[in-house]
């Protein structure tokens, strides 16, 4: 079935194995006019690039981003922009002896019995590769919404049992370390954790945030269609994600209603706020107006160079210890994934809302 | 825009305001040939239903299912099944106070911003009452799945600090309490804690699990149709959702990869199975053949009876407490639109694998 | 899988059969601020009703529509309009006959082959009943259309070989007589036409055309989502259509570039127009500013009086006359249909466009 | 808004300018385990290729399709396959003049008007050359029908006032002339046609049948998801379509009942069949089993040497005569196109009809 896509208006299409010639992406549904070229996109996906740090995969890959189609003149036309990267540093044989079993904790064995068969270079189509689509569709969505005056960061949060500490909080930090933790002694523990899990063949987990400043209020529709829920699945399609989280998250479970509520208030400009967010800036499924929080859990890179026992082709049960380029933990990479996901649902639920009242339909036409 | 639909195949679309004549679903896409009849739907409605105990809203109405369309001679006929419940219990002066300001923790202030004006009656469109229509779809999803041999078990798992211990766990035990605790001694102390909390005027959160037994291995497709990623939408566009989880969920951001890996063995009968389910039974996106899990944290019941801080349509701070019937706790009456939203998800994923491979076609249709 | 819907942003969704319940209509994403009420909707209703003329079925029905949901103190919300019908006229004996063979020209062979069996009670879900679901979602669309201008006039063209004369054309004439004709003439003459059809126990074909006035320019998206292709697939979606066209139509297979090309030019305002208007309204997709002219063939009505050779259930050769009430001619109850999906295409594709360049969204959102 | 997408399952993307570096498809949903490559598909591609003939443009371009994804060891892996032709051939200054007026019968005006701007260049993304990626799409879906039996056979019907006789009807004369004409006498005389109206610096239309032979009963869903409707909308998608017809079309709306109903019979094997198919295979929006029959009728290439009459982008009123390399008619090189968007169409349609009905679920499941 066709599960490459997502979006209504604002729609991407991803496509492309680790190993395969290319990877790429078409958005179909970017708004005409919009200033467009590569040096917009670059920046973002050299954020997910590997071989930046002693903390990612050492092979090393130009991933030079082209806009095939959709720009005329420096402007996005209205018709699809398709964009891809050539894979040109594909070590395949490095590859050629999980074709035989099935890695714990990868789709290998889900892909085989769905497919009958699967293209086993790298993870093939489920290979972490498949996100730098995202992120070029993600750094178009970014461009988009800070025309509108919103702006979406996301940062690691927590690697292992290492979390940023709140009031260490500096969100100039995020890029002055490799981990893109906005708490630079967060970072430097962090970074030690890595390399002991590192050194022990291991890999670990960590969660990453992301907050979206300034989104008008009203975004998102009832029901099925809320902006959460939008961001719910947009989140949890990435890779290694097992949890998500808006605002106070899986703690509100433990809280009562009156700590929970944000109490409403006015603010300098009589403009009506709250007093404070543990809803995340979602009501309803709508936005309201308060800075949107999302998190994200992720699991540990399940290929580690540790003696693991899995079952292979034939049916037996073996040992294996994985080889090739891993990273020790996916998070900081996959800060700008975050980003992408959540600013490609952000921009199709603000092109939605446009047609939510005849007053704006009659303003529209008149 | 559309957001009241849900699914691709097997699709919903819900419609009805809490104080409206009615609400009502219709299914489009579910198979011919199913047996079906109130009858199949009316218990799930029941343990959906407001006034069923103490920790529930003295609100009690029948509740009646009704199927208008798509049932011929007790069986399904491949065409869409439209069902409704009139609302016969509504008491909407309850409400007329509410018509001026933003109850906290509401929809009220974003469908106003929305759509300039709201059906503020009982909460309107994003009422709980919506669910019940959920919850009817619901039931039909389940009794495709049981045609299938797939159950689904969703139960609360904790109430504020109660959580049920695992030791404790006895499936029998869901129906047995009025929480559907499967663990009688947290059941017990969850109810005093309730009790308490109403009492304070106040309301409380907790959180549902649910598990999926014998899925197909196979189900949900790569990217942003993986199976997990429509179960977070599924289960975060309910009301107080904040929070969803699969498998081990937020855990395991603090996990090793070594900690995380399920590793892959053999059963009795030589067929791939995993040592643990760390995963929740979906690996890329895709069923494993272990129990599906997928955890919900919601938020306590934002309507209480405490005095709240709030503003008015005026634009005045002001203070309120707010009456009419309200459940201290969601969670025990969520419990069964959980498993209908899980249902729902899943059998959509099954539908639309049967077309995932060439084998299957030309066998389909030889 | 899920049929019965059709729209993106302004969605509809259809359920019933003829001898069923009730049938029905989902609205879903109806602008919130359009004034509505039953009384808005019940007279494009009563247009389709039979029972009107002695050209139409005796059935009589007095098919009053129910607004359920949707609409609060006089006004859309936002929310899904709930639409219903209660069926209350129908004589199920008249075709229990008929539960056991296929009636030539309807779709009782294909439904068994599809799902195995059918509610075969007055051709169930393939009724032309369902039409007055489609009906009364037109009439919602048709009263968006009017506040911003635009007007929709479907009518009869044709009726067997009577075709309205140019010459005579009156568009206040539709609702003078009974076969919603532009020309008296020709509407007496395919009055007579249908009285000798009728008496030779047999029924005739006749086509329909509609004219959509005051589109603004620039409605519609290229390649898939043009315009006229989902006027196509709305208008054949029709029980007895058998062909479409736009402006020239099928006329345009004979003539050359010279004579179909309508030159553009300015008109009074120096705003750019069309000399003539071959492409109806459309050209690549997209809304030019000329009236849209669509055209629709209708077969005549498979169920005739005359003897026919078909085959039962029982796989045995046999020979049968139709009985029950049946239209002769199936083009002036369809007029209202045609009008409906036209709207109701046209809405949609109005709110799409919103999205379509950045300077709108950014004025939008300023 | 995302128009350049179509398909519930089998779902094509397509993108890409006439002059811009490239264009392409994607093909998300497609069935793992085909045998693909690119010597399936540059064959349809070379069908549509300019330069063919003295009866087409003279832009000479390769065309050779890459495919870039999707493929693994020769077959598909049931990941997106996307595939791309690079433009080599452009000769963008042809086309420097055209930036400046709008061209009757194009879609220029309409694209200012509806994005502020277009990509001038070729007719940028309104342009014929579009469809040499959904004919790349229609190769694999071609390939799909094959497996199972099916075979889609499109020709040219007519030329100007030009038509195949039904006696002179010989399938294998198809390739045997330059207009893919199944007489050997029409396409002689239409060749005289379009010499004569070249020479008048003129183009002329024509027709397109398609006929799909050993279509299982019971494809296509009723009401809105009509297989005709989906053909329809397919088809219209076309550029230069403005009717479509199925089975005997526009003609039935002169035909009584008696004359159009196919009456049933059972064939050798006491199989169900049709004596008749005026139908055109269709009956209730699912296939009956019969051939399924659908013609376009294509307007003349706008583009014509001839004076013209048009306004210029600084509204001034001007006469033109366009110039750069035009087919003198469409018709020919639409031939693979009609032949690729119905078979897309047909394999999305066979695929969604596999989860039709319980029993076969059940089968496939057990």
């Amino acid at each position: 079935m066709a599960g490459s896509s997502i979006g209504t208006i604002f729609r991407i299409t991803t496509w492309g194995e680790s190993h395969g010639k290319a990877i790429g992406v078409v958005i179909d549904g970017c708004p005409a006019g919009l200033s467009l070229s590569e040096s917009d996109i670059q920046p973002y996906l050299d954020r997910r690039k590997p071989g930046q740090s002693k903390f990612s995969t050492p092979r090393k890959e130009d991933d030079e981003i082209e806009i095939l189609s959709g720009v005329f003149e420096g402007k996005t036309t209205g018709t699809p922009i398709s964009m891809l990267l050539y894979n040109t540093s594909q070590h395949s044989k490095d590859y050629s002896e999980i074709a035989s079993y099935y890695r714990p904790g990868h789709a290998d064995f889900t892909f085989d019995a769905k497919y009958g068969f699967r293209d086993y270079r790298g993870g093939g189509r489920s290979s972490g590769r498949e996100t730098a689509a995202r992120v070029a569709a993600g750094a178009v969505a970014i461009k988009i919404l800070e025309q509108l005056g919103i702006s979406v960061n996301a940062y690691t949060r927590s690697i292992g049992d290492i979390c940023i500490n709140p009031d260490n909080f500096n969100i100039e930090e995020i890029n002055n370390n490799m981990l893109y933790m906005p708490d630079a002694d967060a970072a430097n523990e962090a970074g030690k954790l890595i390399e002991t899990v590192s050194l022990d063949k291991d890999s670990i987990g960590g969660s990453i945030e992301c907050v979206i400043h300034n989104v008008p209020i009203g975004i998102g529709d009832p029901v099925f269609e809320k902006l959460d829920a939008n961001l719910a699945k947009a989140i949890m399609s990435i890779g290694a994600v097992k949890g998500v989280e808006i605002g106070d998250g899986i703690k509100v479970s433990t809280k009562k209603g009156s700590e929970n509520n944000d109490a409403f208030c006015l603010d300098e400009n009589k403009a009506v706020t709250k007093k404070t967010n543990h809803a995340g800036g979602i009501l309803g499924g709508i936005s309201d107006g308060s800075d949107i929080i999302v998190r994200a859990a992720f699991k540990a890179t399940p290929s580690i160079f540790k003696e693991q026992d899995t079952v292979n082709k034939h049916g037996e049960e073996i040992s294996i210890a994985i080889k090739g380029r891993h990273d020790p933990v996916i998070v900081p990479r996959a800060v700008v994934v975050v980003e992408a996901m959540t600013a490609i649902t952000l921009v199709d639920a603000l092109l939605l809302n446009m047609a939510a009242n005849m007053d704006n339909i009659k303003k529209f036409y008149k």
